[in-house]
Formats: C-alpha cells, structure tokens, sequence
C-alpha cells in the first residue's frame, strides 16, 4: 500500500475531509491523493493559490501577516491552513509555500525552503524544511512527500 | 523545450493568466503548470472542485446543469471553465471532469470518459475523450497531456 492509500484509509476511518491550499507545490499534493480511488470520501475542494492576492482572497490570509513576515514563512504557511479548512468546511487543512527556485532565492529565504502548516481538527503544527540542492521539480516532490508523511504522524 | 514550457512561454508572450478547474485530474494539470519557472507570471489562482458542491462554490457551475447533464458532461466542463476564468479574473479557464475509475463509470459515462471545456478569451470549445482500458492514473496523464497539446492548439 502507498502512503497516500494509508492516508485516504486513515482519514476515511476517521471521517475527516482535507483540503489544501498550495502555492509552491501548484497542486502536486492533492493531485497525490486525488490518485487513490476513495479520494472522494475526504476531500471535496482544495486551492492553488500561487500569488498573494489569491492567498489572500481564497483562504483568507491577513495581509499584514503576509507584509510582515512574507509570503515563504510559516505564519502564512499556518494561515493557508487555516484558510483551506474553513472555506472548505473541512477537518483538516494544509498550507504549503515556498522557493522552488530556480530564482527568487534570498540569502535569509534560500531556493529550496518550505514552510509548511497543518489545521488538524483544533490543532495547529508548523515546519520549514530547506531542501537543498535540489531541482525545482525535486523541491516540489520532496514537499509532497514531507505532507503525506507529516499527515500520517499527525492524524 | 518541454510542452508545458513552451504553453508558459506563449501564455507570457500574449500576456494571458490561466486558471484550471479540475475534478478527475486533482491538480495535476496545474502542477505540470507550476513546473515551469515563470509560472506565476500566467497563474495566480486555480482550483480543485471534485465534489459538486465544489463546482457550485467556487467557479459557479448552475445546480441546474449537474443535475441535467451530470457532473461529467460538456455542459459542466464549459461552465467550469467560464466560472475558473471569470472567479480569478483570467484570459482563459479550462473545466476538466471525468470518471477515472475504477468505480464510477457505467454504459453511457465509462470510466475513461473525460470533458473538456476551454474559454479562450470570447470563445467557448467542449471536447470529450473517451481514454478506454487506461488506470486511473493513466486517465488523468492522458488528460493533462490532452489539456497542454489543445491550448498551444487553441491560443
């Protein structure tokens, strides 16, 4: 069994419906779960929101919070969760923004770092991984794979 | 030159955002989107509506619709289509919804049936696939190759 089997089994056992909001990642995570056969069971909406206004005008993140911290860090992160979850009614919610590079790195903000944001029912979690020396496609799919696994620990 | 580098580059030359609904596809279509660097030059929003509310919500596909033609017809792609393109103010929306099995599909929807819709700026085009005797994720591969290869056609 794949993880995303595990986890579209865990979260229907549980009754939980998940919902994204990916900036970095363009879709590649619910794509993942969208795979497996019952995906229907948990989950109904999820966003691509790749610029700031679409962060902010479809999951809802405070544009003070994106002024001050910027859109790569886990305050935004852990608002897209927020977000995703309610304008879903869902569960559970994930945010996911970062730098897939190859432009766009800073020296504090790197090509390579992920924040991450999880709402799992009243619970908030954040992470910034920084996944160095990869391609833009590896970034992407080493954050997929960071979700999916995180999820499975978490729920 | 990839396939999808050379949509982004056509999208970035005409100046066109483009934004997706996708049902069956679950984001992929967008994530193969996101892959190319300038990709948040053509894309700032998309959408994932797999549940029919989903479609109703958040690009305003009329209950009236679903419930004549079903959630995998023309008639819901094309408004999917308009309702991705005119919610996140883009030149062009694309609706995807199909029955990639392997449940699901029955005499007159098999599984493997896929539609299509495009608004392109001021025109409309429907399009249905029938992507026979493919996995689920072969289905949804064969789909987003499909989207790709028509916009550089349409554009």
């Amino acid at each position: 069994m794949t993880i995303e089997e595990k986890l579209v089994n865990l979260l229907m056992t549980k009754e939980y419906h998940i919902s994204f909001a990916e900036s970095c990642t363009g879709g590649m995570v619910c794509a993942q779960i969208v795979n497996v056969p019952n995906a229907s069971k948990v989950l109904n909406s999820s966003f691509i929101t790749y610029s700031n206004e679409a962060k902010m005008k479809w999951v809802h993140v405070d544009p003070d919070t994106l002024e001050k911290f910027g859109a790569v860090s886990e305050e935004v992160a852990k608002e897209m969760a927020i977000g995703a979850a309610k304008v879903s009614d869902s569960d559970i919610g994930v945010g996911i923004t970062g730098i897939a590079g190859p432009a766009g790195g800073t020296k504090q903000k790197p090509v390579g770092m992920v924040c991450f944001g999880f709402k799992i029912k009243d619970n908030l979690y954040t992470y910034t991984k920084h996944f160095s020396d990869q391609s833009r496609n590896e970034v992407r799919k080493s954050s997929v794979d960071f979700v999916i696994k995180k999820l499975l620990e978490l729920i």
